[in-house]
């Protein structure tokens, strides 16, 4: 259930990022299914573990395109609820991130390159949607505040006890560590320096 | 044949879309070759069909960078058939998109997987064209009326005829499906809605 | 070790690519891992060689990583040399395409599917840095001069010498024919011709 609770709001940020571009309907439906099973498909490539999970089992595919096409349709009419999607997309990350980095440990990966897995299923999703829609993606700027960066933390602290305890307990407390960090970036506007130094500071 | 005119064909799509942009001659082979294998290299990456096709068969890489070659001299000198490449162009979307959904079911994809990775196959080799030469991929865009809208019906109506006919008979009906709507849509200007809904009606 | 060393080139590369773009911390540290992996990643995608060559060996991850940090503090109060960074990107770039294109013939690719794999090795993560910044890949570009090219050329040369000679004397031929050959290219602005032919010569 929180799997596809995950797949319907990265969907609905799909659409979302869509609104206002040329895009078409079916282009919303496409880039809302990018968002939503594009990490999880990146890390399947990477991993190995072919077919990819949305061909194993479709039902992804059917949340993240009805859940598209219902925003699509809601949300030429009624204003959305800004301060909810982004604590909902902030749960999407923390889940997508553990679960990415689990299925790499399963996999025999080294604990750095669970980190970087875990952190590619968590925004590859989002960097691919931000590419079809010709934008720089967001995770990279500063005015999002903490957001790859609260995966890698989270990511980094979930590896860490889980040399101490079972996966059961390690996972859900890495998650809850995004989601917090997400959160409280958000609130205090917290965020990384950037190259162009001079200028922003 | 039908193959490597459909290789052929999206080549020669890929060379025009770079026309006008500061891309070289060998920029412009890659194009070429993005266009025509692309769609088939991701679906063969998600069904874990691995090596890709044109490894094994390395004829259908020689069949793009060839054409992409003669189309980018001829098209220095010679005015190009626009109603023919565009037909050429829906031929081409036909074939790729039900060979995509034939072999997702080969592989034991559930109906669903298999129509969206006929539409991958279709329309990802000229989304990551239009990536790479720094434009919102044009399938998305109203301007190009129904193009993966009529990969994805196609595709549809070929797993409904799966359902009681053998692949030979249904696999050329979904083709000429989408290849008819394709062109009907052209010829009256059919496109889906997009989002800025008050804008553009 | 020279394996390494081109990690840290690429790594580097991309860093300065991002050098004024709105990119935070954490995507210049992602660019310069995409720039450093990327073309080996694509490439063990294609080759069905998973789980991909960074998850197999995390110190690649590490030193794209650390390198990218390195530079990213560095190049905020130092000038960079630049002709020292042209010759050993070119470095790398030799190294990579030679290390693709031998890595595709013990999958048994064909000759010609063996160069294109050696030229993605080589340019694909320049590519997606480029794709990810927003802008059309530099490989493509008439100011870059012979870059992809360069690569194509050695890896035929390579394909060539292969069939007489045994790969260890044919892999460094051909890796100093592509540095010699990138590097002939800058010096003398050797570039090929693009497809607005009337206003750019």
């Amino acid at each position: 259930v929180a799997d596809h609770c995950a797949v319907g709001v990265s969907a609905v940020g799909g659409v979302l990022a869509a609104r206002g571009k040329r895009v078409d309907l079916f282009g919303i439906v496409v880039v809302a299914l990018v968002s939503a099973l594009g990490g999880g498909t990146v890390r399947d490539w990477c991993l190995g573990d072919l077919p990819v999970l949305w061909i194993r089992d479709s039902s992804y595919l059917l949340t993240g395109a009805g859940t598209g096409l219902v925003t699509f349709f809601l949300a030429r009419r009624l204003p959305l609820p800004q301060r909810g999607l982004l604590i909902a997309d902030a749960f999407a990350l923390a889940l997508y991130t553990i679960v990415g980095a689990s299925k790499a440990l399963t996999f025999h990966a080294s604990p750095a390159a669970a980190v970087a897995l875990g952190v590619v299923t968590g925004v590859a999703g989002g960097m691919m949607r931000d590419v079809l829609l010709g934008e720089i993606p967001a995770v990279f700027r500063k005015e999002i505040h903490l957001y790859a960066t609260a995966a890698f933390l989270g990511c980094v602290l979930f590896m860490l006890l889980s040399l101490i305890y079972r996966p059961e307990i390690a996972a859900p407390i890495g998650s809850a560590a995004i989601l917090t960090l997400r959160l409280v970036s958000i609130r205090w506007k917290v965020g990384l320096p950037t190259f162009a130094a001079r200028e922003s500071g």
